[in-house]
């Protein structure tokens, strides 16, 4: 029955307490369409701040916990206990939590980057059962719709052959010697990971790129440097990058470009056709065939026609970052509720392939740039 | 104490069902912020639509009404029935649930424009208590956070003394002889209103250019036509302004400019600057200082100083049509919780200007374009 | 031959000496292609300023005349004497030099508008013989590659019926009272003519739309003013227009928009299709087409077709103002050496035009903005 | 005397006959400011094309010469000979006239890059006296106003000390297997030189980057290849670069990347502002300061205050590439005149730093992306 379809599933958060960023966003992209409802927290490892930031949110003080195996393990005995589990900490924080729902069998919406180490990251997804809970990983700049509509024209062939991807992310948040709660765990490897921009960053325009052609980095040589005196991650990144099947690219991450908010980009060139779009414009894409006028294509007009391409609102009627991170918790709620994967959502593997690709660059960039292959 | 203040207000929807468009963004705007909770609705007045669609939206049975008298009075002896009415019926059917609401005590969330038949308009407002429920017009493009900075900037002086205005609403949905759910009620006196173009888009761009600088249009000068063959209302309308105080503008509404998805804009042009702003594209604002470089002020960026001109999300992480939406739901929780209006909110006074708008542009071009007054 | 066909055409001048700013760009635009040679000028009336400004141009000391009757007489009378007459001098002195000219024999090369008062530029045009020397008005804005494109486009029916027009000319060099050469010049109704705005930027949009479209404006409905107080003309008109065949537009001349540096933008609506092209960035032109993608149409890029679209360089190398102004001057010089007139040159008839429109609009806003016929 | 001072340099040409680009060019650059007149030719190495393409610019029957030695022989003789010799051929023919023009005490303009072989190169160079003739490369984009706008911000401090460049060239007119005049010699490595992309433009990118910031690449690591099956040059070429001083930066040129028409971007990062130009738009430029909105400065707009970084209109009338070229030739013909070099001007050392950059590419790419060292 409709209504019964309807029911939001429950849903519940490790982190994301107040003077967080990323929890206060994904519980917007959970509520847009009304497919989640939180009801449970262990919202930040200071009692404290859980406690209050429960309270804000209106969650049941009973099931504001104080860490998330608590939660978990009480939860996982409610009979209207949380369903999906979404784990919003820094980098460090994330497999634990991921784990232990999984093994609690709740589903799992885990930001990105999978983890702060690439190799623990590794072991947590071999042990991770394919027939077992979901999880989705918030590469949330693939639920934008031109980047759906993108991954459908260039693995279509409707570029033809892809011979040149050029994709970038841009920022200048940490341009200066900034301290505040984001820089100050986005900057520490020990919470992070070894890699700054090109974690943080990087893995956006590396998992965007990979979403939209289907080409997987082969090798890649990596100059990576902290340009802010003191910094003990990376806060630029350039990247060549080689391509299983013969295609070659560059990406470049900085936070330390001054004049962009959030530059992330991805360009590809084929034989017959290339794309240009920008996360800062994210209503249009540029469309070129080879001979023929440039084209912009908007979200929802004339010439969209892959799944999801239209959004929620009509052309002209701009949609953006917060809606596209909502198309991720939307979609996600229809593979939890039918048990069937999408494979617009990203997921374990990606994050796998995010882990090597920053476990690469720092490895290139280590060996002075030599070409480094991810496996 | 937070947790309570952080209850969701109930919410009854008149009109939005299935096919329907603007319910669907209501309900959007409702839930991003967790604000309101949807409890009733008398979704159609087609009995069967209506069902269906509460059954959808998880409605329970019986609070899917079958017509909006029902629904109120019911709803209204409920100890747990709702607090706001929204009522997103074509304009013709605003004023008589608005009525029967704000009757009940209950507050009202109104689409614009206030209604069909600006006499009818002015009759209600006449009505209504100042004391009484609160109402909520939903120009909803003043809540886009730019223009929430780009008014502080207008009637602050930054601009200097304002001499010209030029606004524009087009559009090319309408520039074939279409017919769809949309397209019919629009284009059709009886539920539309006398006003085609300029009821639909040209009183948004008319409440904008208010909302901003603050300046009342005093007389206008209008030539409307429909440019499509056999259609009933205009689908194009050219506006001279004069606007209290002396300066001078002009208005252009079209559904016929093909190429034109949603493009309403904004330019005012005071003594020492100007602005210029576009919804396609609505995170930036371009701000000119006499003798200086043009600015691009980013939504939440440096400069940006206005109340509510931050939104969400850090610069950089696109807003769009859904957050400002959002933007007037949430803003309107504020005043019911609080008893306190708030100046930024299209209400009642705005709904009249409207109404006198429309009826001035279309006496003026039933006179051959003669300068008309609105009041 | 070939090489005697190279031979550039003699040209004099008269005005533009120093401190002038129009004479420099005439003379820019004529040196581009080679075509043209000068030889002789009476370039001011200053005659300390004509000799060093003929000097400074490297001009034979005997051919910097003291004045333009002197000069058309004497070069008239050489056989190497000049062949083409340029006139760049303020409004209300294009009339005399011009008619010297034509009277001579010579061709003319005459600047915007025709003349400072539309009567004695009707007796002037009226007086001129369809046979005699050739005449070219330096509207030279149709000299855009783009807008030769734009009116096959328009003319050939690819954008199906028009039904709007929407022409602007905004600036902002005028906002606030300043005096110089250019400012003071074009501000005195004595040398400008009694149209500030309308005359000195208001007739290159008429003309524009006229170019391009092919549609005469029938009726106008005027609303001028001087925003800076003590203005003598107007600086900012706004305009209703009614063309003959049933279309509408507007148009919107300013030099008070602040930030707005040479706003010429021209946006042309039919039943298959919209342009839109901004003269501020020339080497593209947006084209929609109903129900398709838009496109950005290059200069001599992909799907460009019309006779002088491409410019000289290819597409992606700008061309600009400069570019657009010679190819006048080129054109022109084949029009004096075929003695076949071109249909893409502005010329008396497109003068007379303007001098229409100036004075139907400030005929219509005198009359408190009331419809008034052009003929 | 001011009038003797602008009697025109006298011009020869070698290369640049019919089915020419550049030569066309160079020709219009030379006419636009009046600083020329073309007095003679060797325009083409098949002598009756040479003989058709003297008649058709007009040059006397007598001074259209077979070839350049016995051109240069013959107007070194005369007394009204040309003055100086500008070098358009294919980059293989650079060297050889520019030669024996200097060696004829004749000035040198000469297309770029320096050659086709660096080795060549470098020992042309060390043969050139450095009292003898003047020699202008035409490393034409550093003759757009902004550039050197640009380049007073970089290099005075403005942006704080410079960390990230990105500089990128991207065309399509090669990504596709085409043969034409321009396409053959280019793609030709015995006329181009053994670069393909990374010499006809990555020099150009190359150039406009030392020009702006004065650094000076230390070291790179290339990538190239030929995606065209077949092509015997690199049609793109990824580039990451260390420069002397410690910024790093990244360098993209590419022939094949499909709706890119002239696509010179340069990019540049400080410590306390950044900017970005494209060519394809340039007659503003992006300026960020850190913590203050973004602004566009135009070309000689307000703020703009760098000795040639006003052109020659208004701002608001658009500039182009003919402009810019016209630039080199304007300021070199005041270099010719007074014997006094000037910076802002391109010349032999410029022309072997490109030869070094284009030799460590090639030597990196066969190297497997080595870094290599430009010296």
């Amino acid at each position: 029955m409709t209504a019964t379809a309807r029911e939001p599933l429950r849903l519940a958060m490790v982190g994301g307490g107040q003077g967080a960023f990323i929890g206060a966003v994904h519980r917007m992209a959970a509520r847009l369409d009304g497919e989640y409802r939180l009801v449970a927290g262990a919202l930040s490892s200071r009692p404290d701040i859980a406690r209050a930031s429960g309270a804000e949110l209106g969650l049941e003080p009973g099931r504001s916990y104080p860490d998330f195996d608590t939660m978990i393990a009480a939860e996982a005995a409610r009979p209207d206990g949380a369903q999906v589990v979404a784990v919003v900490t820094p980098n460090h924080m994330h497999l634990a939590p991921a784990a232990a729902a999984l093994r609690a069998g709740l589903h799992v919406i885990c930001d990105k980057p999978l983890a702060a180490d690439p190799d623990l990251a590794l072991d947590f997804a071999r042990g991770v059962a394919a027939d077992g809970p979901k999880f989705l990983l918030t590469h949330n700049y693939t639920g934008y719709p031109l980047m759906r509509q993108a991954r459908q024209m260039a693995r279509s062939g409707e570029l033809g052959e892809i011979r040149v991807v050029q994709a970038e992310y841009a920022q200048d948040w940490l341009a200066a010697d900034v301290s505040n709660k984001q820089a100050d765990w986005r900057t520490d490897p020990a919470r992070s990971g070894a890699g700054g921009a090109i974690g943080d960053i990087g893995t956006h325009a590396h998992n965007l790129l990979r979403f939209v052609t289907g080409l997987e980095v082969e090798a890649l040589a990596a100059d990576l440097r902290a340009c802010v005196p003191g910094r003990r991650v990376d806060d630029n990144a350039n990247l060549m990058l080689r391509f299983a099947g013969g295609a070659t690219g560059m990406l470049w991450a900085s936070q330390v470009a001054v004049g962009q908010e959030n530059g992330l980009r991805l360009r590809v060139y084929g034989t017959r056709g290339g794309i240009e779009w920008c996360q800062i414009d994210p209503n249009r894409m540029w469309v070129a065939e080879l001979g023929q006028p440039g084209r912009w294509m908007t979200r929802g007009g004339p010439g969209v026609t892959a799944a999801g391409a239209a959004g929620r609102v009509p052309p002209g009627h701009p949609e953006g970052y917060l809606e596209a991170f909502a198309t991720l918790y939307r979609d996600f709620a229809d593979v939890v509720r039918t048990g069937r994967d999408n494979p617009l959502l990203p997921g374990l593997a990606d994050g796998v392939e995010g882990m090597l690709f920053i476990k690469a660059a720092l490895a290139s960039s280590a060996a002075d740039g030599a070409w480094t292959r991810l496996r």
